[in-house]
């Protein structure tokens, strides 16, 4: 059961590649990140910047079905790059916009802790699967309470000394229904597009309000491209374990839902 | 004047490249670390491993006067390096061994402020001169008053948004500094010899305790061969300003400090 009580709001906002590879489509992100108020936590994914210095270190990038394959010098490389690079990177541009943040990973403070993929058909290597009942939310909401930003690399680790490569939707998901136990959460998913589009040739088809009964009414009409559906599912996952609601769309336009319209698919 | 009641201990130790680059070594530090009881604090220095990375990316390491010149391709390489690969594997280790260490660079949470060194007749570039005063205490305090040990990194930040590589003794002994303010502060400086030696190429010639008077008389032996000077005179300075003992020493001999018998050179 729901405390009575209104709870806090929290923003949980995922941006992935195409944010983090353009410098400057990132310092707009992070500028529109760090004037919203409230409390709010940034997962950030990889980028491609990981494959460019991998290609330069001589470490091969290896994907199956689009995952990536996490051999011994991929986690190093990624554990660099995400951990380092890309987080001190925003954390320092946080910083310098008056917003406190605080860079982490999965590791750290034992905030996320994961198993190692079990082999399969295919041996993902060093990649991780969040325990989402180990989630640490006591520390994170003791610095949410700081009024520190949390901003977290997409690795976790096995408690057995090993960092694992971790896929940065399902941190933030993991993040956002953990953390709904104390807060009234929204989950922010920044992609490429504007929102979710029955046409994807069209940017401005965009679906502004999906609920499940919208969602099975789409699915029967066959308006939805393959790729987004299991995005749909998770959105919807994550509602039906306590999120308030998914927001899907753009960085440029998602941040002004920190506030007031909503721009973007809302699932909820 | 300082506080009438028995402040808490608290043990800021720092360790060198000759602990980090050998797997083995750190390992065995980590472990004497981690079970070592009550608050703790870690500061780690990058070691040989960024020279490495640095030479397979093309990034030439340029020193002068023993100083490393941080250009823009070398801050990028330190981030990556001390502030990803090496924090979060030994922050990996010590959760393995039930310490919940938590990685961080003076960026996070405005730990450690600092600015560019000054271009006077050396252009050390991207190095950061720690600002004292600005040291954020607060939150280190909250972190170990929740029984979590930060492991820091030898980097600091600008403000402005730029990281800035900064010497890890120095990082050490500010926030040692900063920290006597709150708890009953014993500096730690782990290096490759077992203590403060008469003679260099006799390792049993550690010289137990090192106080002022007996400081000054060591001098005017001429006891001491010359890169230990600034060391001890850092430790005084430490001590001046707050820190109750400086120990300088052997990884190996000095975790068991942290409890009882002295193994290493006591300044006080």
């Amino acid at each position: 059961m729901k405390p009575l009580y209104i709870m806090e709001k929290l923003f949980v906002i995922k941006i992935g590649g195409n944010v983090i590879d353009n410098e400057h489509s990132l310092h707009q992100f992070l500028s529109s990140f760090a004037s919203a108020g409230g409390k709010k936590i940034l997962i950030h994914g990889g980028g491609k910047i990981a494959t460019k210095i991998g290609d330069q270190l001589g470490i091969e990038s290896k994907y199956i079905d689009g995952r990536r394959i996490t051999d011994e010098a991929t986690i190093d490389l990624v554990t660099m790059v995400y951990g380092g690079l890309v987080n001190k990177k925003i954390v320092a541009q946080l910083q310098s916009l008056n917003c406190n943040a605080i860079g982490l990973t999965g590791a750290d403070a034992n905030i996320i802790p994961a198993v190692k993929r079990p082999v399969k058909l295919v041996d993902y290597g060093f990649a991780g699967d969040v325990k989402s009942e180990g989630i640490n939310t006591g520390i994170l909401n003791i610095l949410l309470q700081q009024n520190i930003t949390p901003v977290i690399a997409p690795l976790t680790h096995d408690g057995k000394g090993q960092i694992l490569n971790t896929n940065a939707d399902t941190i933030a998901s993991s993040l956002a229904v953990a953390l709904s136990a104390l807060y009234d959460v929204r989950l922010i998913y920044c992609f490429e597009k504007r929102g979710i589009l029955t046409d994807i040739h069209d940017d401005n088809s965009v679906i502004e309000l999906i609920t499940k009964d919208r969602y099975q009414q789409l699915l029967e009409e066959k308006k939805l491209f393959d790729g987004i559906i299991p995005k749909i599912d998770n959105a919807f996952s994550a509602i039906d374990n306590g999120v308030k609601e998914v927001l899907i769309g753009h960085a440029n336009d998602l941040l002004q839902n920190l506030t007031e319209t909503t721009k973007g698919t809302l699932i909820k």
